[in-house]
């Protein structure tokens, strides 16, 4: 495991040459951190909830650790919008995806082989070194696409999958993620699935939940969060579906959380819960359009380019290929050569050298002057 | 470890009693949650947050794994107030000290032994059950006042000190808290050091920190809530202080955080902020102050009936002996005969049994109600 986290490191590198170069205009589309502020109806119920626990008749003490009956509800009927039938005490709220992704290994004996896609995510990998699990790796490179498919020879017990992934952007479809159920079943493993994105796909026929596919139930956590979808990342609200279906983990997570955890803040929960609202979802919407938007022109530039890429669609990141180069020696160029900070590709696994990350969320004007030096630079 | 969390077994009871009795009007005096709301101060920086995160210029997005400054800082300020130093790298914020409790043991080996007193708050037990831990217990009883000092005979790696204690209400002098640390010292030990009850500390004589005691800063960890504090049971905020000078026990732990959490949302940072403001600490205080009033009319009325306990003077809880019943059979007695919700000290450990917890956070008219039919039923 490396000592710092890999944006720490492109943080010190930025302040470095901002420092040597205060003339410089950098644009940042490295971490994927939004930046359009809360819609309105998250903000109206933040105030509205704050004022209630200054009264006495509304005030709310400790709540349930699982989540408040009106925002698992909301998740739910959400999730059937989307043809996925869940029960509400199958749904977990949390103080966001990241935790809930690193905690749930505290159900898992620790003599579970985990498989991980590389590249990766680095929180799936930290978080099962520092407990000494062993861990297999998969392929996910060029010529799959970044879209592994299992390998029925190699025995795992708990499998981490992303889709719309991170770092990639890459989309597994209905008959590849069947073919990681399926593995799955066969195998008596556990899938994490992490949805963090599914509000960026907009392809119909693509999943935006693992449960969509048949016997996902039996074998799939999966973990979301409000961060990109509804501009969450300060707020901090996510949700874990754990089917009643899959063993007995889903009573072993509400020990875990009633003893580890005391819930998320009331008022918290109730701008998640306007998040779900018609309004809320309408004003979302207008937001991740804008971030789309940007996807879309990235990606447009790099096709112009000849430059080969993942994502970018159903995504709102863009992983591209840097040629003959390294990935930190193409940070470096681009940071040097055209101020723009994306993320080199070697920071999510041995297979991301050689790529480099592009995020959508910065604004539309900056995403379109970053694209403009970047083409400069490589036409 | 049991099937079931103890709170969870009392509401059960409750309930069915209820169901049967519906003419009975019943007063929890059971689980420690506070029923005053959130104060001024709180509830106008909590507004002014929410808005702040619904416009462009002051909108933000991924915080600081250890929490913003402008709240490390006004921590590291209370802690000056009363006497102790500290750096804001030396402090982290989370979503509450139970979080912190149990997480903490993430930076700790697997064959440390861990020295809990008996009875304790479940959670300092549970945890380390889950992860297959030897436990040893030291007695805590009538008659060390249930204030335990360290036995020398028995070395321990990891010891868990509650003060003010939670379930019962006792509190160290500086002494007494000397010879833990001496302890910790001598045997390389950490101190898990709980107190989120340091704000009910009204006799200046007594410590509010364990950092108050020479050379706690080389062997102890802190923790502390605004749950019991400033009512924020509901809104999530705690801290932990990990001194510098603890091995590298501060490094780990930033390393844990920023891997398996996000930070806290900016708007519960911001009303943590309030608390610590003049105008919160005014406000606080005066909420406070109604617990305290309701803690020494129990201990009042408890003199009075010559009933034997501790707590009620510098903590919200009053721990009472059964005299000769047994714990569960005195709950049902008050239940049914006093319709006063309590918690049987047997589900805080064996040493427990024969006691009783009462907490001072239901409002003062339902204390008096309920002590008055407490002194008939014991007259």
């Amino acid at each position: 495991m490396q000592d710092s986290y890999l944006f720490a490191t492109i943080a010190q590198k930025v302040s470095a040459y901002s420092a040597a170069h205060p003339d410089k205009e950098i644009i940042k589309m490295g971490i994927g951190d939004v930046t359009i502020p809360l819609c309105k109806a998250v903000v109206e119920a933040g105030v509205k909830a704050v004022k209630e626990m200054g009264e006495k008749e509304t005030f709310r003490g400790y709540g349930p650790y699982e989540g408040y009956d009106f925002l698992t509800g909301a998740i739910r009927n959400y999730y059937k919008k989307n043809g996925v039938e869940l029960d509400i005490s199958e749904i977990f709220v949390s103080d966001g995806a990241k935790s809930d992704v690193a905690n749930i290994l505290d159900i898992f004996g620790q003599d579970n082989v985990v498989l991980v896609p590389d590249p990766v995510y680095p929180v799936y990998l930290d978080t099962n070194v520092m407990l000494g699990r062993e861990v297999k790796f998969i392929d996910s490179n060029k010529s799959n696409g970044f879209l592994p498919l299992p390998d029925g020879k190699v025995k795992a017990d708990i499998i981490y999958l992303c889709s719309p992934n991170n770092p990639t952007g890459a989309v597994y479809n209905k008959e590849q993620l069947k073919c990681w159920v399926d593995y799955a079943l066969k195998n008596d493993a556990v899938i994490l699935f992490d949805a963090a994105y599914e509000f960026y796909v907009t392809d119909k026929t693509l999943p935006r939940s693992i449960f969509e596919i048949e016997g996902a139930k039996k074998c799939a956590i999966e973990f979301c969060s409000l961060s990109k979808t509804a501009g969450f990342t300060g707020t901090r609200c996510g949700y874990t579906v754990i089917p009643k279906a899959l063993k007995n983990l889903n009573a072993m997570w509400l020990r875990r959380q009633s003893t580890k955890f005391n819930g998320v803040s009331y008022v918290v929960q109730r701008m998640a819960e306007a998040v779900f609202s018609e309004k809320g979802q309408e004003q979302i919407k207008t937001n991740v359009d804008v971030y789309m938007k940007n996807a879309k022109h990235i990606s447009g530039v790099l096709n112009s380019l000849g430059i080969w890429h993942t994502g970018g669609v159903n995504s709102p990141y863009i992983w591209l290929s840097c040629g003959e180069m390294k990935s930190w020696d193409f940070f470096d160029k681009l940071l040097e050569q055209a101020n723009v900070v994306g993320t080199p590709g070697a920071g999510f696994g041995k297979n991301g050298e050689g790529f480099f990350r592009l995020t959508a969320f910065n604004n539309y004007e900056n995403t379109c002057k970053a694209m403009q030096r970047i083409e400069k630079l490589f036409k």
